[in-house]
């Protein structure tokens, strides 16, 4: 369903549960981002009335998440601040081609991938986290990514055909596994 | 209470009253582009918890009002199309100074410059558009952005005293001013 090449390896959960403060504050940036994606995504294609909907909704349902995540934060006396991103992100869209329309299947298929491996990791996160408050917080969050993930790959369908659209997913998949594969120093939640 | 140094010109609805299908277009990108500022400046100020709720809120408000003016469009048969902006905002924002925490306080107060004009312009498209439809969606959405003024003015008081932000706000609206007396030759929400 999430059309990832790879499950995370045992070593993410093992890393990112020892540093829980700073995977929480990571959350939250993502969140932000995600709204800030969904929001360049609508000036981009604002002609596509189907995108700028669906767009409208996740910009609203993402800064809706990054606010629980800041409450949360809140709650367990995690100091909110700016910290060094991953580099999963621009490692993904340094991918997406410069012409149009492959531009645009291309960043919609990379925001697609970046919530599935989210949901991913929300499904990690649920299933082994000690602390019950998280697990269910992570739970809460799963299916709205899913359902993001599948939002993206069905507007990119507008851009190419359905065939051009499973071959690129394919391809932009298999290189997300190559980056998740890689892994980074700093414990992120697309680390 | 809107803090505008000017009532817009006769001529403005002179004109714009003859050109009410891309009237409505332009507003439609304004109320996208008011959306993309309040998003713009949360992730300039993410630290700024209090600034995040309200560009949450106003970015949401601000879609909504977004897709309320292409239905509008759609139902009257006006097609949804880019067309060439008003220089209004680019001439505001070229007033912005560049370092911070001067840059804060003149991107607010610019922003809450432009709802400000929108709320008159509003009220004026409500008191005098012959459409009594126009008339009242216009006077449904002159509350908010008086609100947005309000609201943008008082997050600049986070980043300078009070009696800096009047006299800030008091040179931005003259600014602003002279800029609605030079008008613009497109019909335009700001020209």
């Amino acid at each position: 369903m999430l059309n990832l090449h790879s499950s995370s390896p045992d070593r993410w959960f093992a890393h990112v549960r020892e540093h829980v403060d700073e995977l929480l504050i990571d959350h939250a940036h993502c969140e932000k981002k995600a709204a800030g994606t969904a929001m360049n995504l609508l000036f981009a294609y604002v002609e596509n009335q189907a995108l700028c909907r669906e767009m409208t909704e996740i910009v609203r349902e993402e800064l809706e998440h990054f606010h629980l995540v800041l409450e949360l934060l809140c709650q367990r006396n995690i100091r909110w601040r700016r910290i060094k991103p991953s580099e999963y992100g621009r490692k993904l869209n340094d991918l997406v081609r410069r012409e149009e329309p492959h531009k645009a299947v291309d960043r919609l298929l990379v925001a697609g991938i970046i919530e599935a491996r989210s949901c991913e990791r929300f499904g990690i996160l649920r299933d082994q986290l000690p602390d019950a408050e998280l697990a269910k917080f992570y739970d809460s969050l799963f299916e709205s990514e899913a359902r993001h993930h599948s939002t993206y790959v069905r507007l990119a369908k507008d851009f190419a055909p359905e065939e051009t659209i499973r071959t690129r997913l394919a391809e932009l998949a298999a290189a997300e596994a190559q980056i998740i594969a890689a892994g980074e120093a700093l414990p992120r939640m697309h680390s």
